[in-house]
């Protein structure tokens, strides 16, 4: 049975109170970590406590009303733009590669700044904030469940499908992009089989989504990250799905490493490859994924497996936590406005005019 | 400086002795194991103390000597072939995929059959086989140094090179074959710089080969598996080379898990891929890598990382050991006849008539 409630959600709220689920810990003890604080939340960002593009950008735009509303409080002044900035900036550090980051303080921003018009009093202002960034939770949890219907339509019957990392409930707050067509494909009952990469070195694949696909009773398989050309090569694997953390207006898609050697492979073995995503994973300012910042994260994951050193002491290292698959291995950008095809730069340019139209 | 002596040689004999490398405990310890019993050597090879194509095929001839000159010493009865057959089918059964094995066990069964029409006594015919077991030690480094020698030609100056698992010293009993084409080059000033997979699930790259490499004074930079299409897209990668376990009579090759899909972005991204691997690593009875067998190990090599869980606990898993990389994929096999191009039918049986003439 799917159980999507509070206690198994990536980021919730409690009476103002902002609550992360620990996904460090898991999947040996569910824990929750308090991210009210700013400070804390930039650090549950920086630290992976809080993970996945789309998690990632809620609970940043929480966190931004969080702070809004506890500086407006405490002060008779009202707020200005700049300190919006400031808070902005200081969230948007914590991690470069995603723009959902971006985009959801970028909501933030803007919905305080039209708000100052109003001139409402301190306390209006931050529970208004507050409640917008709330919504914006709620919002994501409808848009994944939405992308997911769209998705069925490129899942056959019995598919056997690779997947990477984890995007599931635990990264897109709530259901999941990759993970949310394959658990509507489950609840539909097409069957999926899924061959979880383990992800190294953080092993979201391994720890989040074996932890997901089990909870709903979905048959899952973890394999290691080097084992997909094998299973590819003997016709065992029907389709490959991911999600996303930037899309760039002509569909170069960054995730997390390791994809792009899955889209080679499945384009070498003619698998169609997908990526599923919400929205506001494009970033329609950057032509390509080349203009897309990967983030270096520290040499130590590597070195290190679950903190014990695997290798020789002082051993160099290389830790890129994205890369770039460019669109011409993508078969379809499954996303809220429909699946999205090439040509992408039109496709992708009329699902954002679809999407603005709705609003 | 490169050092290779007894200490740091995968398997050596001391006085009747088998001693190995405990492989499982570097790069932490260097510890030796004893495996001059045949039993302690069967669990040897298949808990991978020692590991590698060539060194557990030198391992287990030395193993066979052993135990048939223990046997010759303790009766009075001359032996019969049935019974090395016994023994060798003993030793066989431990690791599937190489086929090294199997032709050093056989080695030392056509030396003890023809030995026995010498009519000599037990104690000549036991010092005798174990005598001949232990030339193949040493013949086994001339051939990996020749070998080397022949794969300079595929090295370029500065050559950034991935290799995948441990195709080094301890692979090989010493130098290596992989691993020496790079030592070599190394020494012979073409300034190598490595790349290694980690290769997940018993990671021989990031204990192994980066061990080997340290030593050596090799630039090395550990990268998990999942990160070699990134560097290969980015044009930071020159050359591929790897080991081999069996390699068909058409020059499809089996290799450790992962070897395939490093095969596969090499041919996408235009950058040639190698096998390094002596002689005994073909077999000659199969036609293609369709007829070799993989290994499939315990799943708790996936399910763990270094004996600690890192998914659900019942987790499906699967961990093939081996995969085989067709031939139409790979530049060139060099083996100590030289560097093998296709077609590998032809070039292939073209070496092993001249290894056949040399003897």
């Amino acid at each position: 049975m799917i159980k999507l409630d509070e206690g198994t959600m990536p980021v919730h709220t409690d009476d103002g109170k902002i609550i992360l689920i620990d996904q460090r810990k898991l999947p040996e003890s569910i824990e929750y970590f308090d991210a009210t604080d700013i400070d804390q939340m930039c650090f549950a960002i920086c630290d992976m406590v809080v993970r996945g593009a789309p998690s990632i950008g809620v609970a940043a735009a929480l966190s931004m009303a969080a702070h809004l509303k506890k500086l407006a409080s405490s002060q008779s002044a009202r707020l200005s733009v700049s300190t919006f900035d400031q808070v902005k900036e200081k969230l948007d550090a914590t991690r470069p590669t995603a723009v959902n980051l971006k985009w959801a303080t970028g909501e933030v921003h803007d919905f305080a700044s039209a708000l100052l018009n109003e001139n409402p009093t301190n306390k209006e202002f931050g529970e208004k904030v507050f409640r917008f960034a709330e919504a914006m939770l709620l919002e994501h949890l409808a848009r994944n469940k939405k992308l997911s219907d769209f998705g069925q339509s490129v899942v056959p019957q019995d598919a056997r499908i690779i997947t990477h990392c984890n995007a599931g409930s635990l990264a897109a707050c709530g259901w999941g992009t990759a993970l949310g067509v394959i658990r509507s494909a489950h609840i539909n009952g097409l069957k999926p089989q899924v061959f979880v990469d383990e992800t190294r070195p953080r092993n979201q694949g391994s720890k989040l989504t074996m932890w997901e696909l089990t909870q709903d009773g979905i048959p899952a398989t973890l394999i290691c990250d080097n084992m997909s050309g094998y299973l590819m090569n003997k016709g065992e694997v029907d389709l490959v799905i991911t999600g996303a953390d930037r899309i760039a207006a002509n569909g170069d898609s960054a995730n997390k490493i390791g994809t792009y050697s899955l889209a080679v492979l499945a384009h070498h073995h003619g698998i169609p490859f997908y990526i599923a995503a919400p929205l506001s994973t494009i970033d329609a300012n950057i032509e390509t994924g080349e203009q897309i910042p990967i983030e270096f994260r520290n040499k130590d994951e590597v070195r290190n497996i679950e903190g014990k050193p695997v290798t020789v002491i002082g051993a160099e290292a290389l830790n890129p936590a994205f890369d770039v698959t460019p669109n011409h291995l993508i078969k379809g950008i499954i996303t809220e406005q429909g699946v999205l095809t090439p040509p992408f730069k039109q496709s992708i340019k009329d699902a954002l005019q679809r999407n603005c139209a709705s609003k």
